[in-house]
């Protein structure tokens, strides 16, 4: 077999080894039930085991209050940027948007669609975007349903490192690429989302964290399948769950947790974003973040190196040294490096020290 | 490891072992790139080269015309019953349903709450249905934007063997348990749809198939991830597709290849069928098939033993003899032997003969 890759792709994304083996393992028989688990009913009880210990270590790891429901659905952020103001955009309201890149404007596009957002914030003018906004910046109507934003931003390297305040409205964030990468308050919230394949599993799952005084707001005149509350009803069995894709994400969690949890997970993404950010700024004549130092994200490193053939080069040459999943997202170009939970520090040190030696190489 | 069991169940439903163990085998590295399949990006070249190729297997053995899109969607038929009157209830329009069942009954409820759906035929008064309706049953309305119909209903066990005419009237196909268990003419078809987990992979991806001139006809005022037309437009790749999920479909439409194709498979379904149909004719004062002939399902096979506690023990004698997933679904009761295209004639005997001998000694 050939060695595994570190794999540094932003999404679908690497994932632990140990929740990989145990999927391979039990691939074909799953405890002994003669089966795979994606040929189980979901239904059964082997599949409904799988999920209610998926929810139950996601309550334990996130420490997720029981006025929250816990909703594994189909579909990933995009199909959320529908459904979100489907459900919570009432007619004749608004709803505010923080833009902070290309996803946050994607959702805002969706909502305008079903009816009248707001912008509360925008620093993606133009289509670039170096930072999120101060608290001072956001322009609130106290009467939205819901403040949304995007919690992280992959293709920009950006992070809220602290949550925009409401003040009362509730809080709506998009948090697929860094949902679970340290403990967290969830009660400010009155809806959390997390499409699964950057820190969670594959793609093809979406958690939900939805507050129950907000889900009472919610549309009831809406398709039956888009409704929160019936998914919430049914415990996510409403219609048949991607129960693959759970069993993955349950393994996962289970891997969070065998860990350390969301502490031990904060501190390694700490060290590792030390070490990447660290080198950026001690060779930054050659690798430029254009990030602002008080936004740059745990979880998405992005810098550019004095030319594109050189980053070319930097991409072909890392790949030869078993590291991939470095090319910019196309909109934007560059390097991106993505460390989610599943990349341990050690991969991000074999990286620096690449990056050292092709910066004396090239520089 | 233990022996895999004979799984009769409705889906999620019994895969070929082939295309499971394909994936086994290559569960942590796929093909020498040191990572799983669903660690790649959806826009690398090793995924595009899976979802193509997923494609160009459904083309091939259902000679799909180049005039239809071929769609690998999030979501299954639960969420179609919204997505395709979204796009083709036009506002002031109305669309035909023909009502044969439970799931057809939910996609017509769904079309209620989006605009003025029309019951072109209902066999399914008081939730029992025995039959499909004949061609000179249904109340056609020659301006409906469409013709729905659920192919194969798998409660009920009734299969429509003779498509409806829409006398002009683009038909819309849930063929969610019975797609590609024989060669057909898409043709008559705006849309089909069906999801994955029966005759075609895990849940958690749909796949659709639009014919262009169809497709030409759809809204475009509402969210673009609900647009068809967006996902034509970009192959499937608009957001994010379930990766592994496609993955799967490939690996069994390759087994449906390797085996000889949808005209090989037609013969050993129908095989099944006459072994299983045979067995409850021959036993008809033990075991009762309440469906009418013309109407029977060739996957999802249902029938009464003389009381409900027969019936439990049936289920509990054949589970110990390895098969399993043989209870009929709670809102109808009974047994329902579901025989997917992954179920081989062999398997059924093994049925039959337990069915045989269950019968003298209870009968």
């Amino acid at each position: 077999m050939t060695e595994r890759v570190i794999n540094f792709n932003a999404g679908p994304a690497a994932l632990p080894l140990p929740a990989l083996q145990r999927a391979r393992d039990e691939f074909l028989d799953y405890r002994g039930s003669g089966m795979s688990i994606m040929e189980h009913s979901h239904r059964g009880k082997d599949y409904e085991a799988v999920h209610e210990e998926a929810i139950a270590l996601l309550r334990g790891l996130l420490d997720v209050p029981e006025d929250f429901h816990v909703l594994f659905l189909q579909g990933g952020a995009s199909q959320a940027f529908a459904t979100v103001p489907m459900n919570f955009l009432l007619p004749g309201g608004t709803a505010d948007y923080v833009i902070t890149g290309g996803w946050s404007e994607k959702a805002l596009d969706e909502a305008k669609l079903l009816g009248s957002p707001r912008v509360a914030a925008n620093t993606y003018a133009g289509g670039r975007s170096t930072r999120v906004p101060a608290q001072s910046e956001l322009s609130l109507d106290p009467t939205a349903s819901y403040l949304h934003f995007t919690t992280n931003n992959t293709l920009e390297g950006t992070q809220f490192h602290a949550f925009p305040d409401g003040h009362g409205v509730p809080l709506v964030g998009d948090m697929s690429s860094d949902f679970l990468w340290r403990p967290m308050d969830v009660r400010p919230f009155g809806l959390i989302y997390a499409g699964a394949q950057k820190n969670l599993g594959p793609s093809g799952v979406i958690i939900f964290l939805i507050r129950k005084d907000f889900l009472a707001t919610a549309r009831k005149d809406i398709p039956k399948i888009f409704r929160f509350g019936v998914h919430a009803d049914n415990n996510s069995l409403y219609n048949t769950p991607p129960t693959f894709a759970v069993y993955m994400v349950r393994n996962v969690l289970a891997w969070m947790r065998d860990v350390g949890g969301l502490a031990a997970l904060e501190a390694a993404n700490r060290q590792k974003a030390g070490i990447l950010y660290g080198a950026l700024d001690t060779a930054s004549e050659f690798y430029r973040c254009p990030v602002e130092p008080g936004s740059r994200s745990v979880m998405n490193v992005v810098f550019r190196l004095p030319t594109e053939a050189l980053e070319d080069r930097f991409v072909s040459e890392a790949k030869k040294a078993g590291m991939v999943g470095l090319k910019g997202h196309r909109s934007v170009g560059g390097i991106r490096v993505s460390m989610y939970n599943a990349i341990p520090p050690a991969a991000v040190q074999t990286l620096v020290d690449f990056m050292t030696d092709f910066a004396k190489r090239s520089g």
